[in-house]
């Protein structure tokens, strides 16, 4: 036993956590599951050293659909022992190649969003299924597409703790379902980002206060959209860029976020 | 040696820590200090266990001087492991007793941001002379009043890692300062501020991007002034009340803030 392992285990004891031996490794399958008669291709991930029941996070693409991005941030979320379900929203195998594709998949979802609240509540019931969730604490969160998505699902009036828009619209046709949401809301925002402009964050703002939500925005400086996505490269001019200090921060609002909507 | 001591001197180790077997206690005393010809009354603390050099944090109080709020600011942060110092901007003495005198304390400094930034540097530099800080990690925060006062800090090019504004008064009469601000900038905002309503906070963003600053704006819902301070009362009406929910999540972001600033 090493050190570093010996410290670990006397910290979990005084912090009276059961203490495991056996070394934690990922699982990490595909899940088909339907939506009317869509059959549908998502991503289930855990923890096999995590405890038997823990709370959820329901992910949800930006709009290249699920893919090495998604499946990182999958990853991720399942090292911190949640039990985690990659939604799909366009259906198994559509997964657009290139920005031209992705704009022209996710632009009839963004006008019908009765499709994307459907769509999001089948994966949603998927990761409610899973006997290693504790019941009734999920969170969601999304990129991009899935920032509108994860929203469209709190305003669907699904029993969510949480969401958690990365980057995504906030603009939505039906502002008066605000009041169906029964979860908290976070909505991390690049301040230059030239999709979702000032009169689209008022608005959104404007939505949460009329509905009473518990919301809260967090704006970062010199970020535009995708600014967590290393892929959307580094020149700001395009509109979309990577940020990795607003990348880091907006991933420890979110951490800090699920600890609040986890606790108790 | 108890069991939980056993086991925070491992994670010390672990981590690299110089470990004490010291018990913690918080030395608290009242430092004279001047600008020009006025003496001023400050408050010093810190953790007489704590490392001998260490990150310090400046404190600046809001509109009713050096009172029981900011001393109990001054401990929370002290028992954090920071060495930190009360600015008293007023004056040795001056400590208004009720809402109409602070307004009438406060008003002048809000229209002489020169003597705001003498007063403010004047706390800095007694900070710098502490023997257990380490030199160049200091932090200033603010409340109401006193954020306005920290950003006038960074405004004037003094040497400060990172500002943090709690319901801070955002507007400046020199906007183009901020080109002199070397640091950081965490604003935390009440969305439903009547003292900084949306004009003051998207001048504010204007302002910081024009100088190209590193800053960060994080909006809580259902809060109005003095969102952190237990004393507004929970009257929203009144436009200014304490917020539980808004008042943790600010102190955790401000956390996460002074990890980010004073690492490495």
């Amino acid at each position: 036993m090493t050190f570093r392992n010996a410290a670990r285990i006397v910290v979990a004891l005084a912090a009276g956590i059961a203490v495991t031996t056996a070394r934690a490794e990922i699982v990490q399958r595909t899940v088909e599951y339907k939506q009317g008669d869509t059959v549908l291709e998502g991503l289930l991930a855990y923890d096999t050293a995590g405890p038997a029941k823990r709370p959820g996070v329901l992910v949800v693409h930006d709009w290249t659909g699920v893919g090495p991005y998604t499946k990182r941030r999958v990853e991720q979320l399942a090292k911190m022992g949640y039990v985690v379900f990659a939604a799909d929203i366009y259906g198994k195998g559509v997964r657009p190649a290139n920005p031209k594709e992705a704009a022209a998949t996710s632009g009839p979802y963004f006008k019908d969003r009765a499709l994307v609240r459907a769509r999001v509540n089948a994966a949603f019931q998927e990761l409610e299924k899973q006997p290693n969730l504790d019941k009734g604490k999920i969170a969601a969160i999304g990129y991009c597409f899935g920032g509108m998505t994860v929203l469209e699902l709190a305003r669907s009036g699904a029993p969510v703790a949480g969401v958690v828009s990365f980057h995504g619209i906030l603009g939505t046709p039906t502002p008066a379902d605000a009041r169906n949401i029964k979860g908290k809301v976070l909505v991390l925002h690049g301040a230059d980002d030239p999709y979702v402009p000032p009169e689209q964050v008022k608005a959104f703002e404007d939505e949460m206060n009329a509905a009473k939500v518990d919301w809260q925005l967090d704006v970062y400086s010199d970020a535009v959209h995708a600014f967590t996505i290393p892929e959307a490269g580094n020149d700001k001019s395009k509109g979309a860029a990577y940020n990795a200090r607003a990348d880091r921060r907006s991933w420890k609002a979110m951490e800090d976020f699920f600890a609040e909507i986890f606790s108790g």
